[in-house]
Parts: structure tokens; sequence; C-alpha cells
């Protein structure tokens, strides 16, 4: 969250990671793949910063394939894992057998749905989609019981970019696994890399799909984790960029931003978390404060070590959120939707899976802090929240005294 | 091309791209799909972008589809002109017809030769690879000729990479459309942007890829020319950026990179042209004049209306040029292979597709001038370059003055 008293606060591409990038703009601009002197430094920041992803994440350098962006790197995977199961069946013989079959849970980023959805389309998959509670938590054992004897891929998000559910990933994969050895499983973990452990052996996921500019890099690069002995059939066909798994001439300043966001989160780990949840708390503490009892609902998980610590989806009972971030919109980034395709009027997928209430899902903000919000500005992003909040309510039955203890009607 | 004598001399991301960029890095972070004012700057900022990209084309800025590089964009069209054809054939269940079928060129981008590959590879694809001539042009008759009934796209670069070739575009698009109009036209334009005319409406192709560090952008931002009224299918499944054409979150100093370079490359192309064009034959002379006669080969089309103005592939005979480039490699940025893969010990298949003799392939040279190269640097490498074939040349039987005015043997 970034609130502006006078001019922009906040930086939310890091200072460090953008002073990391420049040399590589305008000094070191050859092909990192090319042997001689220009390519020559830029081949050696890419190691330097694929060991840094890949320590990160308690990976080996070699099982970090970089790409351009999260929805790549999701849409890699599962398209990846789709044609290694075709190429499997063809060698078998299995043109008679039902379609390739793929579990996720019903709050999966867009990136991930519409990946599959345009598969099923095309004839090439069947999905099932299961369901999340009220918290946003999807049980394992309803992931592994979802899975047929068709079934090649299990993906499931580390944690969800709205109300900050964090998954049993790891309990995903054993109970999966358990019923179903060879099924491969693929989780997002855009939202978590920076806030929560995310560790690939820990976890025993296949592919794991990381996001620069969620912790501190720029939009626009982002990596797919493809565990060691996998041979995931590329995506991008052309050059032997990244051993052979993403054709494209490397952009190694962008690299080498993924790479530096990578080591301060490592090296910041815990101050940066207890910086994000500090500050998230204060800001869910001065909504509540400030506005009256029963007006306000917070979604996601109540157990906070199942939330990330940086995230707040809180629902303003009768509020209509788009108008009050539209009336904000100059001094408050923050969204109602999700945050990558706003201007849709409807109340968000993840919001109707929670089953939150109408009166609160029109009002939910979805809101988070980062390494450099203030105490300050969150305490005045909940003042200007509130007074707009009033402002509606005040309008709503003409008269701006009407909200009382027990809430707007 | 770039030498450095002491220091590099030549900074191929443009300096103005560089400057015009780095405001996007540090102050405009925000979410160009995003409402509030961290925002609202960079979706302008891409709004002026794609205007000069489309400008540079003779496009729509809604034809403009931003992507990760030009392998996506190669990889993009080829994938979504054969799902557009799966679908109108299950519209017409069309399940017993042979395989859709795409016709290229013989020296086409790893980028649309090994996705078409991989396609065939998976069944559901079959191609043709028309022949170039021994200076690398194709014959729109040829092309067109190698069509059939299940043909749905043709694919021919707009300039070759390693020997500077122009094909027939415009001819190719009219004979295969006189004889099959359904038939989509792609072209690779990746080399030629900044070089020469490309308009998308004078060449009358449906797609076009273009890459932004072919032409003073930085790698990592590249585009597909998506002809205005085809529902080319998404690629990239997920957000709905890039009028849902190509999901992720957009890359706003990457694409305000591309924007600049097209506005520079538009405002200058006569004087940047004719730059390149004056230090690339003062390149090919001096080496020429350097070296005894009957001991170079330049690679390509004759006629010089036929070839890119910056690029001169050209043969020493029996010197081994990965070696050389190799000696040289502190001073001389060039390459014996195709750039993006270098390391590959054999004669490039674009070479072999030219039936370049084998005492000429070893010793191929593969450079190119740009807007920063000089006279002087053109000069310094001609002197280098035939100083170590000189050396090769003594080396090979023990006399440093066996070459002779009849060229070595």
């Amino acid at each position: 969250m970034s609130v502006r008293e006078q001019k922009l606060a906040t930086t939310p591409v890091w200072p460090e990671v953008a002073a990391a990038m420049t040399p590589y703009l305008t000094h070191h601009w050859g092909n990192p793949s090319s042997g001689h002197a220009f390519g020559r430094p830029c081949g050696a920041a890419i190691v330097q910063a694929r060991a840094a992803v890949a320590e990160l994440i308690g990976a080996e350098p070699s099982e970090i394939c970089f790409t351009g962006c999260g929805s790549e790197s999701d849409n890699f995977a599962i398209v990846g894992a789709l044609e290694m199961e075709e190429a499997r069946r063809r060698g078998a013989g299995g043109a008679a057998l039902p379609r390739p079959h793929v579990v996720a849970s019903n709050i999966e980023h867009p990136a991930v749905e519409l990946c599959i959805e345009a598969l099923c389309a095309a004839g090439r998959l069947d999905a099932t989609y299961v369901p999340v509670d009220e918290e946003g938590l999807v049980s394992a054992e309803a992931v592994a019981a979802a899975t047929t004897e068709q079934t090649f891929l299990v993906s499931v998000m580390h944690s969800n970019n709205e109300v900050g559910s964090v998954q049993p990933v790891r309990q995903i994969a054993d109970a999966v696994r358990a019923l179903r050895p060879s099924v491969l499983v693929h989780t997002d973990a855009a939202q978590s890399i920076g806030k929560v452990d995310v560790d690939t052996r820990a976890l025993g996921v296949d592919l794991l799909t990381l996001v620069g500019h969620k912790f501190g890099a720029p939009k626009g690069i982002a990596a797919l984790y493809i565990r060691s002995g996998l041979a995931l059939p590329r995506m991008i066909h052309g050059g032997g960029q990244e051993s052979g798994r993403r054709a494209g001439t490397e952009c190694t300043p962008m690299v080498v931003a993924l790479g530096t966001a990578a080591a301060i989160a490592r090296a910041e780990a815990a101050p940066l978390r207890e910086h994000m949840r500090r500050t998230r708390d204060a800001l869910e503490s001065a909504l509540v404060e400030r506005l009256p009892a029963g007006s306000t609902r917070v979604n996601g998980p109540a157990d906070a070590s199942r939330r990330l610590p940086n995230t707040l989806s809180i629902g303003l009972r009768d509020v209509r959120a788009a108008e009050l971030l539209e009336t904000l919109s100059e001094r408050l980034a923050a969204s109602a939707g999700a945050a990558c395709h706003a201007n849709a009027a409807s109340v968000s997928a993840v919001l109707r899976a929670l089953r939150v209430p109408p009166e609160f899902a029109v009002g939910t903000l979805r809101l988070s802090t980062g390494r450099h919000t203030t105490l300050e500005e969150v305490a005045l992003a909940a003042d200007l929240i509130a007074e707009e909040a009033r402002r509606q309510w005040g309008q709503g039955d003409g008269a701006a005294g009407k909200v009382s203890d027990s809430g707007p009607s």
C-alpha cells in the first residue's frame, strides 16, 4: 500500500534493485550467451542472479528458469506438464483414454484458471476445481480425493492474492502422492515470496512460480522453478537460452533486478516480515477502531499463521469500494477487485468463493503493506478510508449522522 | 558491431532510450491497468509507446501487442494461428482431415523453425520449408506453390539475421493469397526494423514480429503486430492486459523503451540507414582491400537493395572464424554462428542453406554496424581481423610469408 501526502512516499521497485540494474542498461549491454568481452559480464551477472533466486527458495541454480512474467510461468507449468502427458500417451498408444485431468483450487489466479479453461475448451484437458472454505483455505484431503486415474497435475496456489490465505501445499503434495505417485504438483507462489517461508524441498513441489514485482523487482521478470530431473517441454521455442528450456535473448538488467531483490528478501527476511505484519496489523486495527462495530469484516483466515503478513482484505458494510477508491485515487494505491484487471464491476471470484456476504463483498478493499510503508502512512490511509466510508453512509439516507454503534444498515 | 580500444565506445541501448526508462523504474512504478494515481502515468506512457511503435510500422495502435521477446512473438503467431485453425476444424467436424500445414523458408530464425518442429513432433502440424537460393532469397512463386489445401499459415522472415537478405514479403503475400485467400501470412521483421522500410499495410501481412534490442531498446521487450479483425487466440492466459491478447502485468519501463526507440528509428530513418550503410560498406571494403584477392567472400544478395544496410557476412578462406573471434573477444563483438546461441562448432544452417563453400563457411564472420559505430572503429576492426587472419594463414604451413596475391590455399 502507498499513500501520498505531497509526493510519492514509497518506491515499490526497491532502490537497491533499481541501482543494481542501471549498469546493465547503460554499460554492459552484450548478449549474455556470447563469448566476447561485451557479453561476458552479462553472463556472469545472470549466473549470480540465478544463484540468489535459487537460494531464496531452497533450490539449485539449474532448477531456476527465468521468464517474462508470472502468467508466463503459470502457463508454462501447465502447458509443459500437459505436453509431457500427451507425449507419454502417444508413446503408450493411449488415444482412446479419457482426456488428461488437472485439479486446482477454485481461487487460483486467472493465469492458472484461464490457462486451464483454454485447454479444456480446446478439448485437451478436463479440470476439477476444489472449493475453498469461508476462510479461503483448501483441504489437502479434498484435493487428493479430486484426482482421477487421468490426473497428471495438481496446481494450488501457495497463497491467495486477494485474501492472503496460505494453502497447505506440503500436505497437498503428500496426500496426492500417497494416492497417485506420478502426479506433478505446481504451486503459484507469486504472493508468498518474501512474506512467508517458501522452500521447494520442504514443500515437495515439482514446479513453482515466482514473480519479481511482488518483492521489489520491476514488472516483466519472473521465474519458474523446475525440479531437477523433470524434463518439462519448453513453451517458447527458439534459441538455447535457459538451458534450452525458454528461448529469448536474456534481459540482463531485469534478471539482475530479480537476483538483487531475492538476495534482499533473504537477508532481510525476519525484519521485512515483521515490518509488514506490524504495518498491516496497525492498518487493520485503525480501520476497525475508526468504524462502527459490525461495519467491518476482515476476509481470509482468522489464524494469523495461515494468512500473509502484508495482506488486508477488509469489507466495509454497504460501502461501494470501487467508488471509495476512485475518490481516493490520487492518494491511495489499492484495489477493489484483483489488481491486475480492475474496472470489473462485479464482485471478485475469490470473494464469491469465500461466500463473503454481499453487503461486505461490494465494500471490500484489497490493501497491502510493503518494505517502505510507514506507520504514519497507515494511519493516514485509515483516516482517508474511514472518512470516505462515513461520507457514503451519510449520503445513503441523506443524513450524515446516521452511522451508529450498531453499524450502518 | 563494437570495437573497444580503451573502453566501450558504443552503447547499443541507445542513451535516449535508457534515459526515458529511468523514471518508470524509480518513480512511476504503478500497475498501468490500475485506476489510481500511481498507475495512471504508467498507463499513459504505454498508450504513447504503443502509438510510436504502430506509427513506425504503418499500423494502428490497437494492432500492437507487446510481448517479452521476439521468440515469444514468433511462437505466439504460429501457435495462435494453429489454434485458430484447430478451432475452425473442430467447428467443421474436420477430425478426418490431414494435419494443418504451414509453409516457411529454410532459413527462418530458430524461434520460427523450432516452434514449427515442436508442433510437428506433437502431431499437430505438417510443414514445408522452401529453399532459398545462393544469395539467401526465396521465390514468392515457390512459396505459393508449396501451399496445400491444408495450409493455414505462411511464415517467411522479412530479412535474414545472418546474411541480411531481404525477402519479397509483399510478393509472397500476393502470390499465396491469389492461390489460397484464407491463408495467414506472418513475417519475422526482427532484423529489418530501423534498417529498411517495414510497413504492415504495404507488406499485406497479418502478423509481424518486431524486437526491441535490434534497434536500441533493451533485450526483454518485443511486439507482435496482429492485423485488425484477426482474432488470434492468446498464448499466455491470465489477466486482460493487451486488450485480452497477452496476460502479464505490463513492464512500463520496457514498453517505454520500445516506444522511445521506435520514435527515434522513425525520426532518424534516413540518416540512420545512411550511417549504417556507410560504416558497413567501409568495413566490407577495408576487409576486401586488406586481404588477398580471392580470400574473401561476401555472403548474401549482390543487389544492395535486397540486403540490409548494416549487415556483413564475410567468409575468410580457410580461416577458423570461431578461433579468430575468441582471440579478438576482448576487443570485437561479433559472432561466427548465429548470435543468440554461439558455441556450436558446426557451420550455421543458414550458410548451409546458401550452399556457401566449406572453405569460406568455417571462416565466416557475422558483423554489423549500428547507430553508434564510427568509421574509426570500422577501420580498427578491419585491421584486427586482417591481422588475425594472416596469423592463422601463417601458422597453417609454418611460414608467415605464405599468403600471396592469389590468396591462401
